[in-house]
């Protein structure tokens, strides 16, 4: 008789909402035809990769040496890539970000992961987050026995609902996790929302007698539209860790190329960077995958080509509002969060499958009145789906 | 004040001693030049990748649309990838392998990981293990509360001490971990010593009322020296589970693609998958590096070349062996495990180091009376190691 870790084998059976959604869309389409399904369930995104990054690729294999391309890299990941990265980040904020806070990761879930993995010293140790969230920080605080605790929602532009966080922090709380740009409300946090909320950590921290960290999960910081700026946090809060990915930015979610990067001012900043080592050590990294990593050294300054996502996001969020839906515009990310005209949006997800247009319910993400539309699509895809959503609301009103 | 989780802080300042000889080596180099140093530390494979795995990055590169090559692929990897993988085992074994049974993932320290947490059902279940063995054991058991339990060695021939194993064994054992071809003595395990574990686990299984699983930790299985065949162990056991990298096959240790494989034949094979699955999820596994799960599908069958390693493995233990030193021959991978001349692998590895010889501390893989010397590195290395092992073992000698 197998004995098993019971936790472990139904979060394998039952897989994230998102993941299911997909997987149906992928054998869904092999039986009626991709053309037939308008599949906006994941955010792998459409946009191809930049020319030069490509071209980065070739160059590299064709000039270093195989063990340099595919040998081991440090753990942190080569120093060179780590320089390329942290000297383009302190050129583009005019902020100093050093490559030995930088430990580079399997994406942007690793980073999460080792960082919780770090900063749990308790079993019961508490990170909070805002609705609407990334469903899979649940599973991920959860690696150390650490528990995700969901703050409320502000739905009406997807800022901060400071009140509920401030009732939310307790003794437990070692972070606070931020993620903007949005998945999935597309919201960008704005200068006075992190400064407020960095008041409200130092006030905390110091009523506590410990540090409590924001953790600003942001693989689409560069995803933004209309010449906003996503503020970088480390500038208004010293006890800061970022984890980033290039899954969004380059088109190469697959590649699984992240990091994890301690500020430079955070307190005991070489300790904390340790315990984030030690975290990932812990679960299974030995190293990020070493060819992605040349080519990003090559890359690091490139830009997102966000042409394809902008025409995407005024056809869908156009045309939904004009029919009557109710969703704020996203000043970055990919994607839109709308408000279900059927109640929930668990019964929106499933009228919409009906007429093989996927959406995830947003009960994933801790909003369940609203479902997300991941635009990250070709634009025909969005074309063609316009007669099915009009359909529905259509439904919805009449009901 | 920080609050951080102490054991992973401590884990990440330590690094495992391995990994701080190569960092050494590293640095060494740089300030005494590469030729100076014979860096036998790191398992970093110096066989060239075959040439038709190069071809297939271009080709993978040239032929593919960018989002099949760079996108998400399934959390357990491209269907594709694994059906060329179970195909190419199912004909080399003889056995029906399913790709459905196979979950690929960021390397086998990954895998490792995962099935470790999958096991583990009640904090303090127990993962035995044979002295020499991989010391990162200890560390991955511990992800989800487990405990690494060492057995001791045979030191003579390195196969299994049976005695030993049965004293070991318990009502909490989840599995036995077995490493073969061997890393860090080169042993290759023999049908009879597979058989008698397997008759011993059968026992043991029905004692305690549960399976205890053969976890087979199997890097090295292609890389054998002079027509050895090492057993495919889910022949003479059901409930085995295979944790393989294709790092050493391949010499692509950094580009992290490995694979958690259960038997068909495993009790509830279905629940140890998921549950497998399950942990990979925990640890922030999103799927595994995309672009060489393509490379991989185009190459399964190819064999590793193992011209280099024949050549220093000749080099190394004839020289050694005349000069002295006693070691057992390695039927398999690319280590000499090396009885100290000093008493200890300690004093072994010190002066060594003191000649810039990097051999590792036997102490390492619970063996403190031995050092490795991992001997994938340029035949030139070898060569020009021999004067400082022989000065070594005169002084030893001497003492």
């Amino acid at each position: 008789m197998p004995t098993l870790n019971e936790k472990a084998a139904s979060l394998g059976a039952s897989r994230s909402a998102i993941r299911e959604l997909f997987e149906y869309g992928k054998s869904r389409s092999l039986e009626a035809g991709g053309d037939k399904i308008c599949d906006f369930s994941l955010g792998n995104p459409s946009a191809p990769p930049p020319a030069e990054l490509r071209a980065a690729y070739f160059e590299a294999l064709s000039s270093l040496a195989p063990k340099d391309l595919h040998g081991y890299t440090s753990a942190a990941g080569d120093f060179e890539t780590r320089k390329a990265i942290a000297d383009a980040i302190t050129t583009e904020e005019s902020f100093e970000v050093l490559p030995e806070n930088m430990f580079l990761t399997t994406g942007a879930a690793a980073a999460l992961c080792a960082v919780f993995f770090a900063l749990t010293s308790s079993p019961g140790d508490e990170f909070a987050g805002f609705s609407p969230f990334f469903p899979e920080y649940r599973v991920f605080a959860g690696v150390a026995g650490g528990v995700f605790v969901a703050v409320s929602a502000d739905t009406k532009n997807f800022q901060i609902n400071f009140e509920a966080l401030e009732s939310a922090i307790n003794e437990k709380t070692r972070a606070v996790v931020i993620n903007s740009p949005n998945n999935p409300s597309g919201a960008v946090y704005t200068k006075e929302t992190i400064k407020t909320l960095a008041g409200i950590l130092k006030k905390k921290s110091a009523l506590f007698g410990h540090t409590i960290y924001i953790v600003t999960d942001e693989p689409y910081r560069e995803l933004v539209y209309g010449g906003v700026t996503p503020p970088f946090v480390p500038k208004y809060y010293d006890d800061t860790i970022i984890c980033y990915s290039y899954s969004k930015r380059f088109s190469i979610p697959g590649e699984r190329l992240g990091y994890a990067l301690v500020n430079s001012r955070a307190s005991d900043c070489r300790r904390v960077y340790n315990a984030i080592a030690g975290g990932a050590r812990v679960l299974g990294h030995v190293c990020a995958p070493s060819l992605v990593q040349k080519v990003i050294a090559r890359s690091a300054r490139l830009k997102p080509d966000m042409t394809v996502y902008a025409k995407n996001r005024e056809i869908l969020y156009e045309n939904l509002t004009k029919m009557g839906y109710t969703c704020a515009k996203p000043d970055g990310a990919f994607y839109l969060f709308v408000k279900s005209p059927f109640g929930s949006g668990a019964a929106f997800s499933a009228k919409a499958k009906e007429k093989d247009i996927l959406v995830v319910d947003g009960a994933t993400f801790g909003c369940p009145e609203f479902v997300r539309i991941a635009y990250c699509v070709d634009t025909s895809v969005c074309e063609r789906s316009l007669p099915a959503f009009e359909e529905l609301i259509k439904g919805g009103r009449g009901k």
